[in-house]
C-alpha cells in the first residue's frame, strides 16, 4: 500500500521533503505538487525526477481524488488556510511549523479539527524524532536519574542570516518549546528572558544572545541559552537534572582525531545535517501511522500550545518580567 | 520504478532483509522468497506481511522473469552455488557473507563473472556502509593525519554462543579484513596470530581472545584484538595513526549520565544495533544502483580475497609463524 | 629561611593546614598551636608529631616573637577578632573562609589592614588556586573564546548533613562568588535567586536546589546551580561562554572503564578530594610570597566584596525579587 | 628532621632535582653539590639560590659526614660507578636512570647491595608515582576488570631529537619496560620488535615507530606503539583488558572547548609537564622513606631486570625473532 502525497510548497524544506518521501522513505509517492509560483514547482518536479503532476492552486491539490494526504512546506502565513482547507478535505495533513503564524489560528485549527471529529493534523516539529531526544526520555521515564528538576539547555547556530527583532524565539526556540514539554509531559507556567552582553558579531541591533527561563507546572525550572551568532557550530544541549543524576542529550557521533597538541571531535555546522535522520524517522512514521488511519506525531493542539508559549516569551523579553503563560485546559480530544 | 527481489533464505538475517527491503528501503518489493524449508518461508510472508511469492526451489526462484534481482542469505555453503546460478540467470545478486566457504568457491565465482562480462555480485560486508568507517575513511583521504602508519583494532563481543575452533578469524575477523583493505586501500603481505592468556569465561576448550597482526603491501603494520567472550559489550574499536596524528572510529552515540560517582554513558551489546543504519544504507545503496545498472559495492573479488586473507589468519594461528598471504593480481574486469 | 607559623584553631581543617605545612609545603614550620579547648590543642600537636608550642590564648600566640605569621581556622565568629589582632601586631595573617561572619565585620579589617598601611591578610578562597581554574582563566585572557558573555555553572555535593537556612549560599556558594569575579575580573552588580522543584532527599525544610542569577558590571550573565542534595558526587562545573566559544573546567582526571555495557570514569564524592592540590598550592604560594614579604592572594577586600554580594543573594532569596549588588569603589590600596 | 642531601650532577634534569628539593619537597635540604665542571656546580648554586658546598670530586661528596642520602644525576655511563660508591659509604642513593649502562653494571649493583646487606638504592622510575597509573594498578587489584589478559600501551613523543639507533627501546622503552611489570607484578618471558612503515618526519636513517610485543610469564600480551616523531604531542596510553572489562589510563586533565566547528581539548607536548607530579611524589615519597629508614621505591633489582628486558628488545629488533627474556629469580633481598 501507498500512500499518495501532495506537496504544497516548493522551496528548499518543500524539496527536501519531496526527495525524502521519493528516495528515503518506504511507503510514499509524492503525486502531486503545488507552489505559489507554478514555473517553481514544475522545476522541481524536473530536478527532482518525481513522477508528479503540478497544479496551479493549493486548493485543486488539496481536492484531487488522486491525493491522499497532505504535505504543507509553504510561506508560513498560508500554513492555517491550507491546513484548514485540508482539515475540510478530510485529508491527514503534515504542516511544517509554524501550523500558524498567531496562537488565534493555531486555535482555529484546533477547533476545525475538533469539529471535524479525527485528527488528521500533525505539526512538523521533528526533535521528537530524533534518536537523542528519545533516548533522553526514555532515561527519565525508566527513573534513572529520578524525578527531574531542573533542565539546562542551549541552542547555538553558527551565525543567523536574516534574523531580526524576536526571530530568535518565534523561529528557533519553538523548538525547545515543543521538544521540552514533550520530553517533560508537562507545560509551562511563565517565562521570563535575560538579556546578556550582546556579542558584536550578530547583525547590528540583533539582541543575542539571550538566556529563556521557564517554569513548568510542577515546579521544574529550565534554562536555555539561545545564542544564534555563536561562530562555532550548530550545537543542540539539553542536560535534565534529577532527583539522583543528570542526563544529557547525545552529541552526534564524530571521528576523535589527535593532532596538533589537540584532541578533538568535530561539531555540525548545519542545522539540517543535525536533525536529517530526525526528519527521515518523521515522515516514515507519519507515513505509516497515516497508512494505518492513525495520527501519532504532534499535534494541532501542541502547534498551538507551544504558539501561546512563544508568545509569552515575546511579552517577557520585551518587559523584563516574570510573564505567566496560560494554557487552556486540554481538550479530551488531544489526550 | 521498483526493483522486484527475490530472497533466497529466511532465517533470522533474511527475514531482516525481507523486512528491510519493504518497509525501510525505498525503491524495492520482495516478489520471491525461498527457503529450503518451503513452510518457514511461507510464514516469513506470512508474519512479515510482504504481498510475495514461495517458491519451491531457489533455482527457480533465480529464473522467473519477475525477480529483477536476488538477495542469497541462506546456509553459507549453499551461497556459491545461489550465486553462479544468479550470474548464469544475468541477474544482480547481494550475498550474504561468506560469498562461498572456500577461496577456491570465491575463485569460481569470480571466474563466472568475469567469464559473463558484467559485475552482478555484491557482498553483504555492511561495515563500508557504516557512517563512522566512512567518516574515518574520508579523515585518511583529507590528509587530516599525514600517511597511515599503523592501525590499532578491536573486534568485541560479550559472548560468542556457539563459538568454536577458528570461528573467531572465519565468522567475524573477516569484517575487519574487507573494511580495513578497503580503508587503506591495500592488500595484506603476511599474518601472524598471537594467543594470550585464555580468559576462562570462554566455552571450554576454545581460545580467546587473539590478536591478529597484519602487514599491508606498503608496510603498514595492523592489530586486531579480536575478544569475542568480553562481557561488557559489543564494542568495534579502530585507530588509524598517521605521520601526523590519530584518528578513532566514532563511537555510536548514547545520552551521558552522571550519577553513583561515576560518569558514564552506554556501550551496546548486540552487533545488530551496532550495524543496524550500515545495513540499511548498504541496501538502499544496493536499490539504488542496480536500478541504474551499476554495482558499486564489495564485489566478488572483496570477497575471494577476504577469503584467501582469513585462510592465511587461520593458517598463522595453527603454525604460530609469520605466514605470507599471496593476493594474485586484481583483474582489470574489477579496476 | 623558614616561615614560623602559629595555627590557631586545630579542628578537622586546622589539623589538616599543621600536616599540610609540615609536611607537604616547603620552607614552613609551624612553631605554635591554640584552640579553644586547650587539651585539643595538645592533642592535635602529638597526633601530627609537630614541635610546636601550646599556647593557651589566640592573643598570646599571635603576639610571641617566635611565631612569624599566623594561620586562623578557629570557629568562624572568632576569625574577626583574631585576624585583626594579627594586624595589630603587624604579622601576616592566613584566615579561613570567611573572614568575618558579616560584610560590617569585613569591612573593618579592611580598614584596620588600611590604618596599618600594610597588606597583611589573605583569605582561603583555595579555588583560585586550582589548576582547572588557572588554565580556565588563562583560556579567557588568551582570547581563546573572545571576550566572555555567558556562564553557567554549578556547585553540587552528594549531601548536606546539617546544612540549613541559607547555607547553601553562605557556606557553598561564597565559592563561586569569590571565583568567578576573580576569573571574569569584574564585580555584580544583581542577583537573583530561583526556587526549583525540591528535591525530597534534602533534609525537611530545607529547600533545594537553587539557581542564582548574577549580573556583573559589564553585563555577563552568570547562572549557577548550587544543588547540595545530588546524591551522584562532588561536581563543580563551569562553562564560559564567549563571542567565539566556549571554555569549560577541566574534570578531574580519572581511570576510564568498559564494563558492564557501560563506559564510565569516576565522580569524586568528597570535596576534600576536589581541591587538594589547591589547598597545598595555596600554602605554598601563601609561604613563598610572605617570605618575601608580599601578599599576593586573595585580599581582605576580596572578603569583603564576597560578603557584601552574599548578602544580597540571600536578600534576593527571600524576596524574589532581581536584587542589586553595591560594591563600594575599591581603595588604592587594593589595586 | 631534615634529609642533608647531596646532589652529583647538575645538568638539565640534576638542577630540576635540586630545585625541586629545596622548593618543593618537604623534610629535605641539598647541601653538596657536584659536577664534573666545576663551575657548572657553582653555577647551578648561585642560580638556584641553594645554601649548598660545591665539592670538586663525586667520591668526596658522597663521603662527607654533612650528606645524610645521594642523588646521582650525572652522565649515564658514571651511574654505577657512583652508586656502588655510595653503598660502600652506606648511604642511601637514589639514582636517575639508566641504573648503569649495561645489565652487568645493574648486577654489580645488586651484588653490592646485597654484600652491603640494606636495601640502600633507589632508581628513578618516576611513573610508579604518576597518580593515573596508580590509579589503574588499584583498578585491577580491586578486581573491576577481572584477570589482565592483554596490554595495549603507546608511547609517543611530538620529535625526538638526538634519537639514533635503537634509543626508542633503550631511553623511552625502559619507562614501560619497569612500570608494566609493576602495574601487572610480573616479569616477561619474551620479546619481539615490529618495524612498521617508516615515518618520514623522523631524522634520515632512523626507524620509528616500533610495535614491541611482550609476553609476560603468566601469558598476558603487551603490545607498545614506540612512536617518537609523532609530531602531535606528548602522549601515553595505556589500556588493560581484562576478563570483564578494560581500564585506561587517565589522560591529564585539560580545559575543554568549542570552537572552530571543533570539540577539543589539549594534549601536553612537554615530557616534563606530564609528569612533573609524579617527580614531585617520587621525591616526596624518597624523602619520608629515607628519614625513616626504609627503601620502599624501584630497587637496584628492578633496575637490573629492566636492563635484561630492554638488552633482549634491542635484540628482538635486530633479529626480527621472538626472543627469550631470561630473568634470573629475584634474590629473597629484594622480596
Amino acid at each position: 500500500m501507498t500512500l499518495r502525497v501532495g506537496v504544497i510548497g516548493t522551496g528548499a524544506i518543500g524539496k527536501t521533503h519531496i526527495h525524502r518521501l521519493t528516495r528515503t522513505v518506504s511507503g510514499a509517492r509524492v503525486v502531486a505538487v503545488n507552489d505559489v509560483t507554478e514555473a517553481q514547482a514544475q522545476a522541481a518536479v524536473d530536478s527532482l525526477q518525481v513522477d508528479a503532476k503540478v497544479y496551479a492552486s493549493a486548493q485543486e491539490l488539496i481536492n484531487t481524488a488522486d491525493v491522499d494526504a497532505v504535505v504543507v512546506a509553504s510561506w508560513g502565513p498560508t500554513h492555517e488556510e491550507f491546513v484548514i482547507a485540508s482539515i475540510a478535505a478530510g485529508k491527514p495533513v503534515f504542516c511544517e511549523k509554524p501550523l500558524a503564524v498567531t496562537a488565534e489560528g493555531c486555535r482555529k485549527i484546533v477547533d476545525a479539527e475538533i469539529a471535524h471529529g479525527k485528527k488528521l493534523v500533525q505539526v512538523g516539529f521533528m526533535r521528537r524524532y530524533d534518536q537523542g531526544y528519545r533516548a533522553l526520555k526514555e532515561t527519565i521515564l525508566a527513573g534513572t536519574i529520578g524525578a527531574p528538576l531542573m533542565l539546562h539547555c542551549a541552542h547555538r547556530n553558527p551565525t543567523a542570516p536574516g534574523f531580526s527583532g524576536d526571530m530568535a524565539i518565534t523561529d528557533s526556540l519553538v523548538h525547545e518549546l515543543d521538544v521540552l514539554r514533550w520530553l517533560l509531559d508537562e507545560d509551562y507556567l511563565s517565562a521570563q528572558v535575560i538579556q546578556p552582553k550582546r556579542t558584536r558579531l550578530a547583525d547590528e541591533g540583533l539582541q543575542d544572545p539571550h538566556i529563556i527561563l521557564l517554569e513548568t507546572t510542577q515546579g521544574i525550572r529550565i534554562d536555555v541559552e539561545s545564542f544564534v551568532n555563536c561562530q562555532y557550530g550548530y550545537d543542540i544541549q539539553c542536560q535534565v537534572v534529577g532527583e539522583t543524576g543528570t542526563a544529557n542529550l547525545p552529541e552526534p557521533p564524530s571521528v576523535t582525531l589527535r593532532r596538533e597538541a589537540k584532541f578533538s571531535r568535530g561539531i555540525l555546522t548545519d542545522w539540517k545535517d543535525r536533525f536529517v535522520d530526525a526528519f527521515n524517522t518523521e515522515f516514515q512514521e507519519w507515513v505509516n501511522s497515516t497508512l494505518e488511519g492513525k495520527m501519532l506525531g504532534p499535534s494541532a493542539w501542541d502547534g498551538y500550545v507551544v504558539s501561546v508559549s512563544a508568545d509569552a516569551c515575546v511579552a517577557a523579553k520585551h518587559s523584563g518580567q516574570i510573564t505567566p503563560i496560560s494554557i487552556p485546559e486540554r481538550p479530551a480530544f488531544y489526550s
